[in-house]
């Protein structure tokens, strides 16, 4: 970082649910911190804290030593909270706000946006839609020149998964506890299932790239539950696969959005993607379609979104 | 232009190979422009120009008034000259470079990167592979934090479309007369066809994103001529497609590169890439596989990537 980027971020505070806080203004050790977490056993992590911290989230976030605040609690698609609150109050403190939760995103994109822009500050959030693969950072950067019309795509990598192990025979339920037992379902699997885990990112999309207000409600899902074994072999014997297909973009003068299973045949990129990738594809005045691919992701990819926007933030206070 | 990046740029000085050369250096009118290229006449841009200008290419290079040179001859895969040549005499000016020309990437990237460089100038070249579609704009922004070690994918969408119409019953004669009735063949169809096309872009991704040091001549290309109905028949009997395969990246310590006719299955996602389209794929330390689709580009999907340039430039200047 600091020979190519010209900085060494430190990592001074950190408060989880269920591991506690520390505070290190002087900067945590991270070997410490990565023994810990590969030790695999519950931890306590204020045994490392040199300032005996006593207080909430809100205290910490307002009181720690720190010029960024990395939020990544589970994402809430009915409002957003707590994870809004929190980069609210660190808006409000001055902070560079990165999140990975899609939920402050779709609620508070203007709001935080706005906050953060007032104290000279960013809000970066690369790893809310498809991990770590560049989406936001793309229309900042590279395709800021262009106009985008519509999206379409699987964007929930879940239900991806559920969809190959049925199309294997598996029933829905069988699927989803092999979804869990690998630790790829998310804490609530109805949200993943019912399509609310894909409608929130459809409506992150469109408030972000379209100038949309969208809730996750807004977008009416319909998720994989309906999808019969029968669906399965009738798609099978067509040569399709069904695939949770998520949409927005302008029809004429109306902006419509629409998470609904469909059958898709080997002639769309949609096909292939397999397993717990990913795929979306823009639609540009300049190119009727970009298409973007995630192959098999990890908690890696995540991590690098959260790095891409600290990268991004170093760049600007370097300016 | 001015609105969204607070800057409007002027063409203060065109020179082409068949339609002359123009130069007011209060700018020139883009309306008039604009009608002469739609009038599909021949046209003489003299008439417009202030200066009476005499010279050569380098000559109008030295003295026009400009800060950026965009330069579009046609490529050269053997040497990138002349274009590399115009694009130096820009650099020791201290012009910003911005070319769609593959040809001085591949032989000039560092030389050019060097020489803009020691200006407080840059050297873009976004259209050099894919069009416009965000590839070297990416590893700059989005992806400066990730580490590639590899790429492979469909670069040449001239094959990709004969390979397409060849599976629908046509000679290699009788699709190469179809893509250049479409204009779609470059300046010398053996460019595309012998697989040098290709080659040059697997030297520029090479040279660029992975440090290498190679000619197209290097990656030894094995172009298409050799696909015969037989072949086409004996893929279509396995369900299968032919795509000319482009790779490069690290096999242990060695680094490989390869242009080659593949049987491609259904469950790639180079099986759908048809028509024009093109496709490639990164591998990243952070993600085994980022794939990047440019569905039907048109002339000004091109275009775009040179104005994508050229906003990073005004961008760098406001800085």
């Amino acid at each position: 970082m600091k020979q190519k980027f010209d900085f060494l971020p430190r990592i001074t505070a950190i408060a989880t649910q269920s591991h506690g806080v520390c505070i290190d203004k002087n900067g945590l050790d991270e070997q410490t911190l990565l023994d810990l977490l590969s030790s695999r056993e519950p931890f306590d992590l204020s045994t490392m804290d040199k300032t005996d911290f006593k207080g909430d989230s809100f205290n910490f976030i307002q009181q720690v030593p720190a010029s960024i605040l990395a939020e990544t609690t589970p994402v809430n698609p009915r409002s957003g909270l707590p994870a809004l609150d929190y980069l609210r109050a660190g808006a409000k403190r001055g902070l560079h706000l990165i999140t990975a939760n899609k939920g402050p995103v779709v609620y508070g994109f203007r709001e935080l946006t706005e906050l953060t822009r007032q104290n000279g500050r960013l809000f970066r959030f690369e790893s809310a839609v498809m991990d770590g693969a560049p989406i936001f950072s793309l229309f900042r950067g590279p395709l800021a020149g262009a106009q985008i019309h519509g999206f379409y795509g699987i964007l929930n990598s879940c239900t991806n998964l559920l969809l190959d192990h049925m199309r294997n025979g598996e029933t829905l339920d069988e699927a989803i506890r092999y979804g869990a037992s690998i630790g790829i379902t998310e804490t609530d699997p109805s949200n993943d299932v019912d399509g609310w885990d894909a409608a929130i990112k459809v409506a992150a999309l469109s408030n972000v790239l379209l100038g949309q207000s969208l809730t996750p409600m807004d977008v009416q899902p319909i998720g994989i539950r309906g999808i019969t074994p029968e669906m399965i072999a009738e798609a099978e014997a067509q040569g399709k696969r069904w695939k949770l297909v998520c949409q927005g973009g302008w029809k004429g003068e109306e902006y419509q959005v629409s998470v609904k299973p469909e059958m898709i045949g080997p002639d769309s990129p949609l096909y292939t993607v397999d397993g717990t990738s990913s795929y979306v594809s823009f639609e540009l005045d300049v190119l009727p379609g970009l298409g973007i691919l995630e192959s098999d992701p990890s908690p890696k990819t995540t991590a690098f979104g959260l790095l891409a926007d600290l990268i991004d933030i170093a760049k600007s206070e370097s300016r």
